[in-house]
């Protein structure tokens, strides 16, 4: 279902390499924020991800991934929102590449709302509406959904790290809630 | 389904009404170009209605309306989405109310690329997926699927009046096409 | 400077009529948030006009205004600023007449996070970099620049009626802040 | 006057690495189409550089490079344009990083509109105004200024590679031209 071809898969980096290319290169990313719409297509639920991080603590997460070598970028926010939320998730790419936003993952902390200590990644962020039955996949933990007023509250945004937090919020802003 | 209130309809302009209104105020429009989307949510075909005008003149047409007094934007471009192409057509109705663009009609030609004799129309444009069946309804003649390449020929530009060709080439720079 | 031609002029509603419109029609609006920017265009502080209202209370708020008859977008946008903010002010009209996004204030409270007692009225948000000398005019007590860290701030907030807190909220969000 | 940091000369690439992450890695860019605008924000002109290709092919061309490693989105807009149009253009950086689409540049032609046989490049792509004097710098021969109109003519967008003639397109339906 995915359109990444042959061909990238024969480029795709060995680790080492991409270890040594995200210390020179901004790193191109997309940000996915899982929303259920009604009807008329307000926002109803926003689902985020329940992960363990490698210090053992919680955290909440936007469905997020690296763009590969020939890839388009709908085709990479297709696949990670599948890789994350699984096949059956249905979700409603939108039909514009315009994203809602940019968001500047700096390895450096505080030059901008994003950091990322492993690089500096540029993430093309969209609200994506799933219509199927979501299924969190690998290492996640859960999918919950919230309401949009859930979400906002402090303490949720306070389980969401890099900045995922800020994110939400804008992407939450473009939509009107 | 469209969120229409009964105090909207209590309160529609009788005709003579709106008339007067209309020699005096910006009218609020939106105008939805219909498309299908494949998995990945490129666009693969656009749907235009084909009308017979009070002159007799075939034309080709965007969906398009007033937003009525106490209505949402989003209700009222799901209520002329129904209405166009039928209950079955399940628009996708964008999350955000960001418009890719707005296309101001002005009842003088050449003030801008949008003409239209009877009112100065403020439209808000929407690119909206559907994903059920169309039929058209009304006074519509057909809803002909094009794909992006030919509805975008001269020829089919041609049909479209009051300068919603302009607004359809617009909203398909807006999804890459 | 403003495009205004003398036909919108001559079309102006009378008292009596806009009032009657009110009650039928959606009204065309356009809100600015003004803003100084950097030399890479990153904002560095935020205008709000303070305001007494008619129960005299202070209040804070963005510079708004209704959309003429046969008047562009831009023009109405450009009008407003000049008259809260004075001649010298030297907006930069942004180049695309795509909002940030669109306020829709209901006379019913609740509808949406906008409320207008007297009208329907359907606003088109843009946030707008003035270069020159800012001097509030008419009603306006002062204009008061706010670093984005503090407009955004609880109690600036809650001096903005109408929703206008919420929507200078989603305006930051869209310029990254 | 940009804030290209010592961190990121550093870390620079050497050519022949820069070579082989353009083998693996889609590199994000910019690409500016500058304008010249009127008092309330319409585009009044279009500049194009005027360059000889390796090939002795005249091509005229947007303001485009890359994004260096810690480098802001707004910073390396700033940057290539300063390095285009020299330090005097006055250029207005849009305050949102929302692009107006992006351009995804294949290696392989016909994949999308985009192609760079060098590489996989993904651009972010704004129209900036620009207010001083601009005088092309570097490579390039010229910079012209065109009508709306005139740079829309086919003679015209066929002198653009690589498909920066319908990146331009589609830059100018954003502006509503």
């Amino acid at each position: 279902m995915t359109q990444t071809t042959s061909q990238s898969e024969s480029n795709w980096l060995e680790p080492t390499e991409l270890e040594a290319a995200r210390q020179r290169l901004p790193i191109l990313y997309v940000d996915a924020i899982p929303v259920r719409v009604d009807a008329a297509g307000a926002v109803t639920s926003v689902g985020l991800l329940l992960r363990v991080t490698g210090q053992g603590d919680m955290t909440r997460a936007l469905v997020s991934g690296r763009v590969l070598y020939h890839e388009r970028v709908r085709s990479a926010l297709l696949r990670h929102i599948e890789k994350d939320l699984g096949s059956f998730a249905l979700p409603h790419i939108p039909p514009s590449p315009q994203p809602f936003t940019i968001a500047e993952y700096f390895p450096t902390p505080g030059v901008t709302a994003f950091h990322d200590p492993r690089q500096h990644a540029v993430s093309l962020a969209y609200v994506v509406p799933v219509q199927g039955d979501c299924a969190p996949q690998n290492d996640a933990l859960e999918l919950t959904w919230f309401s949009p007023e859930e979400v906002l509250q402090e303490t949720v945004l306070a389980e969401m790290s890099g900045g995922q937090g800020v994110l939400l919020r804008q992407g939450l802003a473009h939509v009107g809630v």
